[in-house]
C-alpha cells in the first residue's frame, strides 16, 4: 500500500487506529479452544467486528512464533483474511546484516504479503536497506519506544546534547523517504513528539502504548499530527481482550469504535 | 548449557569455533534439491563433517523464516540433530517489550531448545530480561557488530566521550551475569576488544565476521581472549559454502579444521 492510499483510508474512515493482534492462546476466550485453529478464529472475529474502525492491523509476530509451525499457519491465514484495503504491519522488530535482512524482507513482504515490518535500528543502514527495496512496502524503524527500557539507551545524549533516538531519526530518514519509512514513537512519549516532528515533519509515526501502557490520544494528536494525519496509533490488549467471554468481538468493536470516534474529532483539525 | 560445560568443551576440543548455519536454498549444492528436505540434508552433512572442530552451531533464523513452515521444520530438525554437548545459538536478533520478548524466549528456549538467542538491545532492560529467566540459557546481546552500518550509531559518543556500544556493555552486564549473558563484538572491530575487556573482563564474546567479512583470528585472540578463552568466533559462509559440489561437506570440514588448528595454537597461551 502506498502513502496516498493510506491517507485516503484515514480520511474515509475518519480513523488512524491500528489494532495489534497480540493473540495469545492463554488469553483468548476458552470456548475458542474447541476450534481447529483457535488463534485464527479469534483474529477472524476481531477483524470482522473492528475492520470499519481501524486502518491497520499489526500482528505481533512473537505470539505466532511461540506456537511454531501452527502459529505461522494462523498468522498467514490472518494476513490473508485482512481486507486488501487495510494496512498490515508485521510487528517483528527485525534487523541484521544486509544479506540476512534481505531474507527477513523476503519472509514478510514476498511470502506473507505484509505491507510493513517493524525494524530495530541498532545495526545501522545496511540492516534496514533491504526492506526499502520493495515497491509500496514499508520499513517502520524503532526510534523512541513506549516501554520502561526505552530510558536505558534511547535518551543518551551526545556531546551536543542530541539524544540517541534523534540520531536514528535524522540518519534513517535519509535511507528511504516518507513514502516507504515510518518511525515508532511510543504513546507514553507524547511530550517528545514536537521534537520528533522538527526532524521528520512528513513521515508517518507508528504510536504504540495507548491503552494497557497508558498513552494519551489527545496529547499524541496535539503534538504528533501533521497535515496528512501522519499517525497510526496502536492499541492491542485494550481492544482484543476487552472481554474474555463469548461477547469478546462485540466488546472489541465497542472499544475500537470509542477510539475511532475520538480520532474522528481529532481529524477535524486537518 | 552452563558456562563450565562450555569451557570444558573448548578445552577438550581445543577450539572456540562457532559455525553459522546460514543455509540458503539458492546456495547449497544443486544435487541436494532432490532430497525431501534439502536444507536439513545440507545441515546434517555439515554437522557430521565439522562437529569435531567446533563448539557451537549458530543457525541464522532469517534463512529458515524466509522458507515459511517448511523452513521452521528444517530448523527444528537441525537443532535436534546437533549433538547435545555442542552449544546452539539462535541467531535471531530479537528484542521487544517484556510480554513480547517472553514469547520469543518461549519460542527459542522452550519449544526449539536452543541454548542461546542473539538480542538487539535498543529497547533496553525489559526487552532482554525475559531471556535471562531460564536456567542454563543465554542472552547474547549485540554490542559492536561487524557490518558497515555498525558505524551509523554504535560509535556515537556521549558527553564524556563514551561510545554508545559501551553504554550497552556497562548497563547490560548488570541485567544478568557472565553465566547467562554474552556480547556480540564483530571480528572487524578487533582493535576495540581491549576496551571491551576493560568493561566485561569475564563475559564470553560472540565474534562474527571472520572469513567472508574479513576479520582476523590472531588479533581477536590477542585482544579479546581471557583466562576462560571467553570467545566464540563464528564463521558461516567461509565454511559451509567452501564448495558447491558433491564434496561440500569434506571441504567444509577442511576449512573448519584449519580454523580449529589455528585456535588450538592460540589456546596454548591460556
Amino acid at each position: 500500500m502506498n502513502k496516498s492510499e493510506l491517507i485516503l483510508q484515514i480520511k474515509n474512515k475518519r480513523s488512524f487506529l491500528c489494532i495489534g493482534l497480540d493473540s495469545d492462546i492463554e488469553k483468548i476466550p476458552h470456548f475458542l479452544l474447541d476450534y481447529e485453529d483457535p488463534i485464527f478464529e479469534f483474529n477472524k472475529r476481531i477483524i470482522d467486528s473492528t475492520k470499519d474502525y481501524c486502518v491497520a492491523y499489526k500482528p505481533n509476530i512473537a505470539f505466532y512464533e511461540s506456537m511454531g509451525a501452527k502459529g505461522l499457519a494462523s498468522l498467514q491465514k490472518t494476513v490473508d483474511y485482512i481486507p486488501q484495503d487495510i494496512f498490515t504491519i508485521a510487528d517483528a522488530k527485525r534487523g541484521d546484516i544486509g544479506n540476512t535482512s534481505k531474507m527477513y524482507a523476503k519472509a514478510f513482504f514476498n511470502n506473507m504479503n505484509f505491507d510493513a515490518v517493524t525494524i530495530a535500528p541498532y545495526m545501522g543502514k545496511d540492516s534496514v536497506s533491504p526492506f526499502l527495496d520493495y515497491s509500496e512496502k514499508w520499513a517502520i524503524i524503532l526510534a523512541l519506544t513506549s516501554n520502561e527500557g526505552s530510558l536505558d539507551f534511547q535518551n543518551i545524549k551526545d556531546i551536543h546534547g542530541k539524544e540517541f533516538f534523534k540520531h536514528v531519526l535524522s540518519s534513517a530518514q535519509n535511507w528511504g523517504s516518507d513514502q516507504n519509512t515510518m518511525f515508532v514513537i511510543g504513546a507514553t512519549q507524547a511530550q517528545k513528539m514536537l521534537e520528533v516532528r522538527k526532524i521528520v515533519p512528513n513521515h508517518f509515526l507508528l504510536v504504540p502504548g495507548v491503552g494497557a501502557q497508558g498513552g494519551n490520544l489527545q496529547k499524541i494528536a496535539k503534538y504528533g499530527m501533521n497535515a496528512d494525519c501522519g499517525l497510526l496509533v496502536n492499541s492491542s490488549r485494550g481492544i482484543i481482550y476487552a472481554s474474555s467471554e463469548k461477547d469478546f468481538a462485540e466488546k472489541a468493536a465497542l472499544e475500537a469504535q470509542k477510539l475511532q470516534r475520538e480520532m474522528a474529532d481529532l481529524l477535524l483539525s486537518i
